[in-house]
């Protein structure tokens, strides 16, 4: 008599594959800087050998998410090109590139008693990254945590499986290449949904941090129910302010930037806030440059008057995150009630100041309380390649360990190592 | 009719504290130092003028907790004389005089583009501190929360109650005479056990951190079931490593001070690994010198073969944090099983080598995974002040945010502050 199992014994699964990544981030850990980078360079190259490959089982991807009718946007970050593929490969080399964070000396101090200090960095351990529908994440996410000595626990969303497999291959064998371990970039090995549950416990103590990428959704399950701590921001409600000293033409340069370059990302400008004493003058052409290239505007009674296309404001709209062409436009008092506006509705993390006047950006970049405030530039620069940190993992709003751009350095930790010649405490 | 009610209730009372706490950590972060520092000398001040209030109340709880039978070093913690009294007030000059943390520039640069980027240091928000006899923590904690820009909610132990309330007392007068809230030190004025859980759910998102402060029991607690993150050290299980390159000299005189300045704190040292190479000359002449200074030496059988006072170590001795005047001696086989042992039955908290060959040192420094390693110094150092940080909350095994002692730069978080000219993002 034969009884039926599953065909995957998840928990058992999950539990191995956190015993191996404990085991693994040890030898990372301690792994030569140029060990890591022959890895990543390795992975580049087989990358580009296997592009027929690549394009094959993202195909296969691509027919099924068809089939099951996602989205144009799902649809977009599925597929893969030669472009996006050689992309994949260039961030691949540009993270080897990197200087390696682990075992830089971040302090170093005397004390009076001979004893010298060093603060120095060492990877954080295993970490699992829990991500939808864009594949090249595999690659990039995964040479992040080898570049910093961290062991990668991926687990990408079924509609990329085949493409994510074969990226991962590549991954694995390079690793092999360069004597590191294979289990130092993980791919957990079922779709089953059973594992990320798995992961959100923390696989017996194994997992060190998890890293969601994707839809609000999928960030607001695992902040809930992470027993580990988490890199992540629920959303990117980003603001910019037209101060009454803004310069007309620099306020609407940046806010046509920060709304139109790609509406889709977390870095893009949901709300705009004018300062009553520049309504007059800056308002409507702020409103009718928007429409003009092709946003909706959605504002309060002021901003409805200045141009008839704008559309009535709700309560809602300062509360969205509208990741779209459209933007919620909103009359304030001054910079005091614009961080005011910003302390409700906000969500801590990217807002910008336009103004001439130092006074007024240096009370806007000192008072608000987001991980990124910017004084005449545009929200968009929100982004780890931008801050020169050579890539990042995604973007955390949290105030612990990481905040903003998260890079290869805000993927350690740090140890103290003490020098000494035979001191001892006195009582 | 009346109803017989519950004479708290609990969870709107610290719901209620929550919001409080997070209205004035707005005020706080923004305070400026002198403001804050003019708090802690008053509290300095004024703990000096009602040393007889503090006494009479601490008389009170001592003579409750002599009735309800507390052990002997309960007592002692519990206990506040004028020394001590003294020391609370001078400890509150000090955290006055560190620089403060919040505003400081941690790195800064420029791009191609012409930003300017700061990484500015911002205070995490409302901390808090849940603590069991030590009455003194109140003001020491308080102070470092205080001084970092932060809200701190204590939660003492019914022991110290009287005396807790006084201290906080003139916490309150002096924050109120500065013109800061009363709510940026805040006391829990229940000791009903429900109020600790509700810390470690979180106060509806009003707590954004926790320490405990007290035993392993409180501590593992605390690490089990807050939904926040703790900053903690469940235990302090340190080692230290004599090796074949050790002058004995100097390894008697670490290993004396690493077990028994202080047998109590969490930097004492608890097992002695010896290296066979250097067995025969250093192993008698430590335990010994040991045993004479009133240590009980549990050994592996190589260490009971070399003085017959010493007593067969179980398993269970490698895994034990005695706090007392017990230590567990083994002997391996050089660095590499030393590292393997601290590996197996460590706790991540401070470990040391003595020995003269700098090749060995490196790699003991390099490989162990403890907040704090040291080369030819006492484990005893793992202390805050001793580190040159005025103070410490506490001491972080965690990897996250803050590792090894947690002061006052610990107690911080960070954000970035970008400059420009009217920079936009290209494509």
């Amino acid at each position: 008599m034969t009884e039926l199992k599953p065909v995957v014994d998840v928990p058992a699964l999950m539990a191995r594959l956190g015993r191996e990544a404990r085991a693994a981030a040890a030898v990372l850990a301690l792994a030569p800087a140029k060990q890591k980078d022959a890895a990543l360079l390795a992975a580049a190259m087989l990358i580009r050998a296997n592009v027929d490959d690549l394009l094959e089982a993202n195909m296969k991807d691509m027919t099924l998410a068809r089939a099951k009718g996602l989205t144009p946007a799902l649809l977009d970050r599925l597929e893969l090109d030669e472009r996006r593929i050689e992309a994949m490969a260039k961030g691949l080399e540009e993270i080897a590139a990197l200087p390696d964070p682990v075992g830089t000396v971040i302090a170093e101090w005397d004390r009076p008693n001979g004893l010298h200090f060093e603060r120095v960095r060492v990877p954080l351990g295993v970490i699992g990254i829990i991500f939808e529908s864009r594949p090249s994440v595999t690659a990039d996410a995964g040479a992040l945590c080898l570049k910093s000595g961290n062991v990668a626990i991926l687990r990408g969303g079924s509609e990329g499986a085949n493409t994510i497999r074969v990226i991962h291959g590549c991954l694995a064998e390079a690793l092999s290449a360069a004597g590191l371990p294979d289990a130092a970039i993980a791919l957990v090995p079922t779709t089953d949904r059973a594992a990320v549950g798995e992961m959100l416990r923390g696989l017996d103590g194994n997992l060190d941090v998890i890293v969601p990428r994707g839809g609000k959704s999928l960030v607001a399950r695992v902040q809930e129910e992470a027993r580990v701590p988490v890199f992540a921001h629920l959303e990117g409600l980003c603001h910019v302010y037209v101060d009454r000293d803004a310069d007309l033409a620099m306020a609407k340069s940046i806010v046509l930037n920060a709304k139109m370059r790609r509406t889709g990302v977390c870095g893009s400008a949901e709300t705009l806030l004018v300062d009553r004493a520049c309504a007059a003058t800056h308002l409507a052409p702020l409103v009718a440059m928007l429409i003009e290239a092709g946003c909706e505007v959605r504002g309060d009674a002021e901003t409805q008057k200045v141009d008839p296309r704008v559309k009535p404001a709700s309560e809602e709209d300062w509360a969205t995150e509208y990741l779209d062409a459209i933007i919620a436009v909103r009359v304030v008092d001054g910079v005091k009630e614009a961080m005011a506006h910003i302390a409700r509705y906000g969500s801590h993390h990217t807002e910008a100041i336009v103004t001439g006047n130092l006074e007024t950006a240096a009370r806007f970049l000192n008072e608000v309380d987001s991980a990124i405030v910017l004084h005449n530039a545009s929200t968009q620069f929100a982004d780890g390649g931008e801050f020169g940190m050579g890539g990042e993992i995604g973007i955390a709003t949290g105030k612990f360990h990481a905040r903003g751009p998260v890079g290869v350095e805000q993927l350690t930790s740090f140890k103290y190592i003490v020098r000494g010649n035979g001191q001892i405490r006195p009582v």
